[in-house]
């Protein structure tokens, strides 16, 4: 069928479950003849909006696009599409932001009502009828099972050869009929390759041939590169000590420049045999892989440049082997990350004093992208770490501030912040502790006098010494960028 | 021994794990005989403090005994003693406050250091040399398999038919080794009635016969009377409409006031063949028992009215069969909350508009008592659930504020709110929905136009409209509440 066809099966005011994570494997064509039909909509008087639930982040042909058009009433559970995130914070879109493991059984508690559509990419579909997942998994499973109408579209450009890498889990339910997820190694294989799907639902197919949106990492910069260091060191001491075995635990990365600096400094370290528990396989995860030093990468989606996409589809009968793609429910659900102690890397816009940390949201109310799935890592993780430059917008905004203006990550779920300054290891410490240890080893020099004022008038003069705050003062530095563009005063 | 040659075995700058959860089963006459020994050393001008590990809370024979002779250096993971508190406040105590599950991995992991001492009150030593649990299991096992020495107090007043009623899984371990926790149902047994205990590293005795602070219940209010209403109301409505079946789902409830109105009116609800997974079996659930209601308590503590352990312990065999106590670290595992699909209901602080609830810290310095095992629960469970009453201080403060004055529990593991005004289903809704309905359903009328003023405003001035916030009145609710002892402008 044409996409245009297909996307005329889609009705003003339903829900569209669609595939997507992190710019890998979302539908690419019936999601631009949908913003088409309703900007025409739209342009002859009549409203049509629809909900979209997503993986993660797609691409520009769906939230882009439906964004654009103003077409999407209410969005979950992720979004980075600038677009979409510019609709969301001028209070335009309605964005439900959500922990990644929460999404399959929210989905299937049945609040947030039907799911009318499932619209994904596959990489082919068997003569049974079974399909074959594309470059990301995501909750297709979930929509799947439960959309009333399924929309396909089958994607000639990704590689046949993914066929084998996905592991597809059948194992989950609704309380009480739970059971254990048998997995206990990140290289395990638990479930079927291909994903069942009811004929009698298959709406429409439709044939496309385009690339995932792949983005150009840009190299490393200094700044992370000296994140990677101290991390890098504070790992080497875990396994000295004792505290880890030499091949680690399974890796968890964030995306992004500092979390492929992390993964390239690991290419040259002395660990071996390393494993990946994570969401996304990135371009550094190829570099280890190469390097023989990473045996396996479990993840829900690939995350890749252009080059490394391109490196991966050359060679795909190779990676297939060291490399597992799993539903997001496994990859991020909290029983299988506690199990395997995962060593959780994560990003951060700011964190406060005391170790909280504002993952979400800039100057308190505008989303960035969302929670995604660090809240389901950083919680469960044997040791979760927090990495980011200890200032950002050439300096203006430091990313150590007296108060969080949103918290995303409580204290207790931060045990390690890191920037180039240097990393401050916070387990086992009391909140004062926390505070002089994150001030000394990460605030930027020019904050840190700033900081360590805050401090000691805290100290002085809060209701409370415990956690002592200023109450009249803890939001200050964000409401001064707010007013003059910069949190250092005049 | 003596409790004072058993005390005196305990070094100065010494860690001891006690045993001790919700006032039960902790350890009654080493702790005093130690607090009267750090008072001698004090009098004579000698430096001692040591490391106090316990369960949860405890009693004043213990973190009140200690805590008034200056002696606790550390303090973790829960407290709710008012002299210990009180020397947290004032800065005097390092207090690291933890989520109850991570207690033990932690533990284990090394990086708090060594435990020197295991002080562990237990009901008896079988003739094998294998001990029976008291009236709380909290993290004893930890602590009796990882101390340098154990001091046992054998506590004469514990019922000799508590034994059974345990169950003691030692199936747990650090990463990479971990499997999964074979628990299914909330009554099933996977483990063992007694602890083991290495015989060459008991190095004291100590026999006591003195009860647990039981501490009376006051009769729950027409505030908590009304919060239950609405609560039930919501259970039964959720069974109505088919998303949780018809005996629920397994139950954990926080302590006190509210929980027990809660479990009260169930007694009269329709619900049938109830179950419990949560930490503490209170008075509540006695009545439910005893109902027929509720089939199987599994906890790790009892936190009873003396009445109430006047009736358990007359009637322990029967009792015994309908509960179960478990160590902590399985009570609280995020693998088995999130598995058997809990209703968590937690009580709180203060929530602000958009749903992020403080449960520990009074106007964001002064910490109450921890955020215990709500984190566990809250982001696990099938529906979380905090209660409050809408105002306290006799309306001089606002349980629901413009903005928390510190988080504990985030947006996305708080689903719904109630106060004796009505109930707030968030579930699926995006932050500024979830704002109007907060403020519609739960906030004190007093307070209401107030902060629809704030909501009106901050949808016009905010930096960005997606949780839209007024940096420089965010807490100045607070603020004014320091200054002048009430939220409300004069």
């Amino acid at each position: 069928m044409s996409a245009e066809d297909a996307a005329a099966l889609i009705s003003n005011g339903t829900t569209v479950g669609m595939s997507g994570f992190t710019g890998s494997g979302y539908p690419k064509a019936v999601p631009l003849a949908l913003a088409a039909r309703i900007e025409a909509e739209h342009a002859a008087g009549n409203p049509f909006r629809v909900s979209v639930w997503t993986g993660a982040s797609t691409g520009p042909e769906l939230d882009g696009a439906l964004a654009k058009a103003d077409g999407i009433e209410f969005r979950l559970p992720y979004n980075s599409d600038p677009i979409a995130r510019d609709k969301i914070n001028r209070g335009e879109m309605n964005y439900f932001d959500m922990h990644l493991s929460h999404v399959s059984p929210m989905a299937w508690q049945g609040f947030l009502g039907p799911l009318d559509t499932a619209l994904v990419e596959v990489t082919g579909i068997t003569e049974d009828g079974d399909l074959i997942p594309s470059s990301s998994v995501g909750n297709n499973k979930v929509w799947l099972d439960r959309a009333t109408r399924i929309i396909l579209e089958v994607n000639r450009w990704q590689n046949p050869l993914l066929e084998g890498m996905h592991d597809i889990y059948y194992g989950t339910r609704l309380p009480p009929d739970r059971v254990p997820i048998p997995l206990v190694r990140a290289d395990q294989r638990i479930g079927q390759p291909l994903f069942r799907c009811d004929p009698d639902r298959i709406a429409a197919i439709v044939e496309t041939d385009v690339p995932d949106r792949n983005l150009p990492f840009s190299a490393p910069d200094e700044s992370a590169m000296r994140i990677a260091g101290h991390l890098l060191e504070f790992l080497e001491h875990e396994v000295k000590v004792g505290r880890m075995p030499a091949d680690l635990l399974p890796i968890q990365s964030g995306v992004g420049n500092i979390a492929n600096a992390v993964l390239t400094g690991l290419v040259d370290s002395r660990f071996e045999n390393l494993t990946a528990y994570t969401e996304v396989i990135q371009d550094g995860m190829l570099d280890l892989i190469d390097a023989g030093k990473l045996r396996v990468a479990s993840a829900t989606s690939f995350s890749l440049s252009p080059e490394a996409a391109a490196r991966v589809n050359a060679d795909m009968g190779r990676y297939r082997d060291r490399m597992i793609l799993r539903p997001q429910e496994i990859s991020n659900h909290p029983e299988l990350i506690r199990r395997l102690g995962c060593v959780a890397m994560n990003g951060l816009i700011e964190a406060d004093i005391y170790g909280n940390v504002n993952s979400t949201h800039v100057m308190g109310s505008r989303i960035q992208n969302g929670i995604g799935g660090s809240g389901d890592f950083a919680r469960n993780a044997y040791v979760s770490i927090f990495m980011t430059p200890s200032t950002a917008k050439g300096g203006s905004i430091s990313a150590i501030v007296p108060f969080a203006s949103h918290v995303d990550h409580i204290s207790q779920d931060v045990q390690v912040i890191v920037t180039e300054q240097g990393l401050a290891d916070l387990r086992g410490l009391a909140p004062k502790q926390r505070a002089a240890l994150i001030i000394e080893k990460c605030a930027h020099p020019v904050y840190k006098p700033m900081l360590q004022d805050y401090v000691r008038r805290a100290n002085e003069q809060a209701y409370g010494k415990h956690t002592p705050t200023l109450l009249n003062e803890a939001l200050s530095w964000h409401q001064r960028y707010v007013e003059t563009g910069s949190m250092l005063p005049k």
